[in-house]
């Protein structure tokens, strides 16, 4: 931490600073400057920030400079994690040496829609299936998804096809009754900064998949992270679906720095949404493509037997023959960035 | 609604367009251009909505061209609401012909610490008092509020001082209990989408102020109060505390102009909070000056004790001095935008 | 400056980075965090930055502590500065003590249209007339100006009327020849960062009323303003007029708590554009009394006496009752906020 | 186009506007919705725009339907195009079968430096060599290159290594000094809106690099390529080299979706720059091989014999190491995307 003090502070409100951190148990190193004078802090950070320095007579502002997580962070846990997600014998991997694709449909409709999405889904080269029961939309107007009952379709597809699935909770008081169906919870992007479920589903005992807000920075979605961590879940899967830009020929921007940016920083695995972020099918997979090459560790897309009549983000929901070329990314693309494909296994 | 052809649709993909809308109930008419035909839509908005249009062959683009919200819009409630708050026969009215001081601590530290703020808020001309019980943060390793022990200490001082009380509800758990202290609930804007908290508000029967996410378009914005609005509960005053962008000396971008296109758009009232937008407290008393120019129906500003002891968001908190300062405007600016200050009476 | 080491720097790193300062004639000051190092320089600022720090082995950042901009620095010239714009003898100041509003078409169609518009503008209370002659368009279709005739025109309204004229020059080469006639040069927001031009401006000896990028943070403003002054014009007043923001109901989002913060940071005068930030006239008298309030030192606007038919930017324009609305708050708001408004007078 | 008439607009308001449109030569279709009544408009476009439309009594908004741009417009030139840069019979393509590297350093420090950066450029792949002669910085008081003596260096290091050369031109005035040197101008992201320049490059006879401003949309950025095209010269080459957005942990946001958005409107070719992009050389590569995945026609990259001692943007030049990584992408990606990597040779 770094304390920046005004051009016009004293010598007695540099001391003054000095103090308050000592008293605190830190170290205070003063470089006195031609026009300003600058305070480094050594010890506690997290101690120092609730001293509220900013507030002090002559401080003109105060840098963070280590970042403010922990047990996400690659500083505490260097290795890059693996996440598996199923049950014992037949459990998926997501993490460093293999690429895993998660597909499905964006909403559960009906039991012969889902399984047709999952068998397409599969046949593309998905291992892990995914599909929402509980919609949270921007208006209170539009198809909110079937609930419970969807989640039943959707476990009993996962059951056929052998698939493990993921679905969206939305809400904490979902979370056991989702957790006891889903292989992976989702914490969708709307309620990435909600706390209270990002508690829950840090108790939930299953793995996380959770996707950035599309105006978080890399650093608040990793303090996400932290909330679920800090609850002794660190089964978590990030996900960028693009952020929030002045470009309106997407939906968003997908913020594919991201990637290298959060595997640089964080030990978690990070995959990418082409599908959310662009909201165009004809972009899904030239950034399936690229999201391979950066180096993501997968990738969740949406299907859909017949997106002309697709109750939910029809728009970006890939046909048949755009999976087919998705199918062959996925197929061609790992191996030159180190990878294999993702299959059921035991981890090791 | 207008459906855009894309330049190489043919007559038979329009004829399905058409055909899709009449089946519908809607009515379609066809304007053809030189390098595109567009067909506009007349009928049930909502149920176009669920066609799905966007999917169908030859569709480029579908734009809306009504607003999205309803029970919230001026187009079906052409008079500017006003909001009561507080108990019967001594409410304080938020509206259109007056001016309403909102203030107090951001966090709740102490009884003592509570009942001074309110203290110095009630003379700076404040008639509601603001106080946070439950904080949500973005770091979990920070001060989150003294929680149920905060709202008991808010609820004494608001009866010593006469004040109406206004209070954060993060989690849709703790509605009922916030419900029955508070006289006024507050959604923050990390929770502005956070729909089941929305639903909770709007059934629990007291006043509610909605805060713009800091990444809102003000179309979601209202969206979400329609949210609230759907369950019944249309005493929604909406709050601007700065939305996300680029230019970092300020903690966000106060966008004023957001005031008068809310009044245009919207019957609720609105209100600004100079103290969260800007983060900086030599800010506050200008921006508090420009809101009331603009016209908004109120404000909402920390005030704090000691704001170098303050457990959170200190560097904001205004002062004696520039309390002073503020008092001065809320007396003297209102009355030149057509407003009087607002005091606690019935409503009539 | 303050240099950041990473993780797992090196004291070899950590001796090369102060080897390096010091034989650039700086010192350097150690502080050694549990998890990292952090160094903190004095000296030669601008001399370090050459120094490429960032790319030593074992730098993780370099932080900037103090403002890079000089000439136009509040900490080098504490008094906040006054513009005289005119002939000697009738100048108009744009400074602290002062309220000035310019007005005019956004763009010169005729010498009828011209005249009637200052008219307009002068009975408002305008003691500067504004008027485009060269119009950068993002379109190479539209109405790019009258050009040189337009100048000319101005020119003889700004003579009829007793109003100084300001107008937009867009190429270095245009500089001299609209320095003959204009009374004050502006650098629209295109051109903000446009090098060439803001160095020819700087040696045109005659004020520079310089405009805000939409995308531009408040340094980088600052600094475009230190590319005029170097060449020695301080003549220059600052606009804020918009930043590019998400929100789609503004044209920009009116960044209205720069004005204070320009003010904190420069010495410069500031001013804003309500007409160009919201594109829409509804909002263009709210914004202009929000921008007096907040303590602007000024406000250019567009009027034109018939909207509907101009040529440029219409929708925004002020007619007649809007202008006796803003006509009212530039008499009334004021003096709140101890300013009387600008006429033409002599410097003292 | 499309004009959608307020809710309160009368059946008189819908007739000036049918009727002012059938004047000008156009056709008007009138929806009459039951909330809004909407007027498609089918004629000259650019003509119903200085229609000003959106100043009539009753037009609450005007929508364009169709784009703006008519030459870069791949509705006017549906293949995709290929531009040559070189001298006849050696010459590099830029287009949809092959992939482009351009390489060289950030800024020409000396000819030994930049022989250097040529040999490793072209030892990786490259057939173009990169380099800045005039550099245009936020900070005058940063190194703004070596002018015409960078430029001579440049030329001579290009006939060496038979490297055709592509250098940035800042300003119109050396528009025909750097063309006659010059194999292809590069105008940067700060000029993207300067009109002038733009024109200038267009009459100037050698294929044009246009970087797109760091805050341009996706149609602004096509229009300002409209502006070189309207004066004669089509050989354009688009480059995306990030967008400015919230994040901080990357100096801009690479917009990679851009590249398949702007192919799909645009029949000119686009490439992208992950060193002005990212500013990180860790992230060059992933972002270089994502680029070539997505499908960009080519890359341009900084590198310097010794990035720690560069004069400009060190942080971000690669070493040797990283471009053997670098070489090794360009070699072995873009056959999977179906292109073979560009070398010199004569356009058929």
């Amino acid at each position: 931490m770094v304390v920046v003090m005004a051009a016009d502070a004293t010598d007695e409100d540099v001391a003054r600073v000095v103090a308050k951190v000592e008293e605190a148990g830190g170290q205070a190193f003063v470089s006195q400057g031609v026009l300003r004078t600058i305070i480094g802090l050594v010890g506690d950070i997290d101690g120092f920030h609730s001293l509220n320095l900013r507030a002090m007579p002559g401080v003109a502002a105060v840098h963070r400079i280590s970042d403010p997580y922990k047990l996400v962070s690659r500083q505490h846990h260097p290795e890059r994690s693996t996440v598996w997600v199923g049950r014992s014998g037949a459990q998926v991997p997501i993490g460093p040496r293999t690429f895993t694709l998660i597909a499905g449909p964006c909403a559960v409709e009906s039991p012969e829609q889902t399984l047709e999405a999952a068998t397409m889904a599969k046949a593309a080269g998905a291992t892990l299936l995914r599909g929402g029961a509980f919609k949270p939309r921007t208006s209170p107007y539009a198809f909110q998804g079937l609930g419970a009952r969807g989640l039943e379709i959707l476990a009993a597809v996962g059951e056929a096809t052998g698939l493990p699935i993921v679905t969206e909770v939305a809400d904490a008081r979902d979370v056991s009754a989702v957790a006891e169906q889903a292989d992976m919870l989702q914490v969708g992007a709307r309620n990435m900064a909600n706390y209270g479920l990002l508690q829950a589903v840090g108790e939930c005992g299953k793995p996380v998949l959770l996707k950035r807000a599309m105006t978080a920075t890399v650093e608040e979605w990793l303090m996400a992270a932290e909330y679920v961590a800090q609850r002794g879940n660190l089964d978590i899967v990030l996900c960028e679906r693009g952020i929030r830009t002045f470009e309106p020929t997407t939906r968003n921007t997908l913020d594919i720095s991201a990637v290298p940016v959060v595997q640089a920083a964080s030990h978690l695995p990070v995959i990418t949404d082409p599908s959310h972020s662009s909201g165009r099918k004809d972009l899904v997979v030239p950034l399936a493509r690229a999201s391979i090459a950066v180096g993501a560790d997968g990738l969740i897309v949406d299907v859909h037997p017949d997106p002309e009549v697709a109750l939910c983000d029809g728009p970006q929901a890939l046909d048949r023959s755009e999976l087919r070329a998705l199918a062959q990314a996925v197929r061609q693309l790992p191996p030159l960035v180190g990878r294999r494909p993702a299959s059921a296994s035991s981890p090791h």
